[in-house]
């Protein structure tokens, strides 16, 4: 007879917020549009423990994962989806009056240089999370974050024209109801048109000095870059009701430390 | 003359929340009670940006910080105070509606070996956070993050007393005003207490017996430690109006993820 | 008119032995006994320089891997094989004496839990490296890194009965020729075989008795990890010359910082 | 009476090169022509272990250093002394044929702007080792890393002047007996003066319009940050008998991936 433990009551009558896994790994397939993807996500799935239960069922979100992943074979139309079937799954198997799932990976896109127009591979880093509190709709958050760079205008403006340039990171974040979640490729293309100039794999000579030539006529602050990446967000989502944040770094070739730029905006749909 | 494209007025009118410098190395020696601490922190120091103008004056963040801590043989008598002045010194520098300065860091702390009574150093990470919304008083963060160790009380009670164990670690983040946030020291002690067992840098075979005798007595889920570390802190702080959050993590010995769990209570200093 | 920087004279002549990319990421599919696997790698690929060449082309190497991997839907036979086409790809593009190119990349493995018999994904770090030195023929590196745990055997034996058990990670690295190189799937077996448990991302209760009773039946000290994955290397492969590293490392639970032993043995093949 | 499992056979008769403690943190305190260093060192203690013995006393490892450094107020003259001294210490405790030790940590030093002459600190990553083989003397290994930047020269050629910038990393290294090994102010020279130009916490616009002229009147490849590196430790350590290893990273501002370069030499001594 097995003792159940997580049933007993806790020392302390205190009820806590997220309690669950983190930094499991996994495998999913999705195809989208006719492209494939197979990302390797790092995966947390929490639910909320009342006050008088000493325990959750550790084993049983794992489960509710596995079962819907455990399939190799098997392609899934999007991350979103999957996540919603993995809780769905999970309020057959446990109680929660809050449910969340994240996924940590790496997503790769393809692209094409600028001037010899061969074909590359790019990979930026993504976080899907989806929510699910009592009975109300699914909400998830998307964030993206993609490499750029940033030509700084202020140096240029006091040193006839020449100044400074660096790695810059750009990060946008969503959150939304299902149905109002853009596509990562919408998200990435925000984020990339929002640089001095976007990065590539490949670059050859030709491509090297179009980029560099046009990064230098756009010379960007991490606040503009930060504001950009707003503003070109609500202008492509004004037609959802998103909350949407953004975050600009920029890894300084003249100091040692990062300078960084973070703003928000709500579209209302409306 | 200076060009000054801070002042410019910017593409799109966006306020941005959060502007300034991250990763930022430095050196501070703080003094309290007799105990002098050397610390290496990772620097934040960021400030709001009105939607009207283009940029701010990054070099004076930076020059806030760096005049307060020049001379590398000054004492400082604790990081909050070190943070407030470098905010106030900033105040002089540049107008902002919310300014913030965090640090990163390594914080050493010295213990006794339970048996065999020898010296050992034991180190964890604190990350302090000064705050200055307007005119309000400054508000601090302090985040504390130890390492322990968790024994399955589930496995054990249904397993004839055998049961898995494994490194865990605590976190304890309490927030208020200046005069309400607890020494380093007592912090430490709430979450060490917190564990199955606490750790140490060095145990001799008596005190590694001692340990692993008490630590089997004292089988706790992550829950358990979450629960322990909120009860604790609301005991030892009941008296102050705190803000406290705390989270427990196990590298699972059995497993190759971790399994956590968070809470948050408020002492209303009542 | 092209001016080719790369093949000036250098200001100080002296050879260097690695010049090229590194973090570049990319994605691979491959196929092996009828299993697919797609990873996402970060690429390293890198040349010798002449003491009397100023630089490389550095677009070169990326060159000779995106053709190699520009359609998404080829399937690649193996790691190995890629490497091996991709640095042939670049014998035509760019001279060299030393050519290497490195992946690293998460790698997923199915399983069965030991009682319940539940599928389940588990995953684990793979280097995996191919050199071309003059016209010696291609060798490989493959390093696989598996979580498992180790139970202590020295307190045990002093305690009753009662000890500590902590996470532990293993590492086995293989060097030798291109038909020499066993697969990760052998590899992972050694390693998981070596622990005193190896761990699952899964365990239903009845799973987690079976799994904490038998790892308390094989007590074993990072030092008996390691020589067990050394020995077990060595009866798998002892028909092949490989050179054969391991490292095991432990989390341990009593104390905040890690144990390790490594070894080195030589199959000769004979 | 105590059961000494490290004394027993092993089931395998394999000789382990490395076995010991490994991110063990603690506290020191150096002081070297009247600068005062603290440093906050994650720690490794590692000795062999013969083919006829089960394991090592791990305690004695730890030991051997916080006898070293239990007195937090001691002021130690190098790190490379300390260092010999725990060794020493070991030597007392436990048998080894080759014994290192090995301190990762962060290392502080103080600059001036270049025009504004404002006093700045500086940052940067050293790892100190010494080695203890049989009755040789002892060898001292010291790595440092510091961040400036590089100009790329090939793009500048080509495109009217224009250029990419990025943030780059510089690493020297080098092995040598007690009495060879360089202090580490004299290999932060080497490796600052060896980049398009050095990098700075603090510029006011004067300081930043001056650094960033001159970067662009020195362009430099990863390789010629390399070769510099070496030329310029050959230059300052001929007449030590020293290994010299060393490493340029770029940023590269244009791509997602960086560009290293690797090179050695060897002083004679003569």
């Amino acid at each position: 007879m097995v003792i159940e433990t997580q049933n007993e009551k806790p020392k302390h009558r205190i009820q806590l917020s997220k309690v669950g896994v983190k930094n499991l790994k996994t495998f999913v397939v999705t195809e989208r549009s006719g492209l494939r993807h197979h990302i390797v996500p790092k995966v947390e799935i929490t639910i909320d423990l009342p006050a008088d239960l000493k325990g959750i069922h550790m084993s049983r979100l794992v489960e509710s994962m596995t079962e819907e992943l455990s399939d190799q074979f098997m392609v899934h139309p999007s991350i979103e989806e999957i996540q919603i079937k993995i809780l769905e799954g999970l309020t057959q198997k446990h109680p929660f009056s809050r449910g969340e799932i994240r996924f940590d990976f790496e997503f790769g896109y393809s692209t094409r240089t600028p001037v010899s127009n061969k074909r590359t591979w790019e990979v930026c880093d993504v976080t899907s999370i989806t929510r699910k509190v009592n009975d109300s709709p699914f909400i998830h958050e998307v964030e993206i974050q993609v490499i750029g760079n940033t030509v700084c205008p202020h140096c240029m403006a006091n040193n006839e024209g020449l100044t400074h340039i660096q790695r810059a990171i750009g990060k946008l974040r969503v959150i939304g109801k299902t149905e109002l979640i853009p596509t990562y490729g919408s998200m990435i293309d925000i984020i990339e048109s929002s640089f001095s100039s976007k990065t590539y794999s490949l670059l050859k000579l030709e491509d090297e000095m179009h980029v560099t030539k046009k990064m230098h006529e756009n010379p960007l602050l991490v606040e503009d870059v930060c504001r950009n990446i707003l503003q070109h967000a609500k202008d492509a989502f004004s037609e959802r009701g998103l909350d949407i944040f953004a975050e600009a770094r920029s890894l300084e070739s003249i100091h040692k430390h990062d300078v960084i730029a973070e703003g928000r905006i709500v579209t209302n749909g409306d």
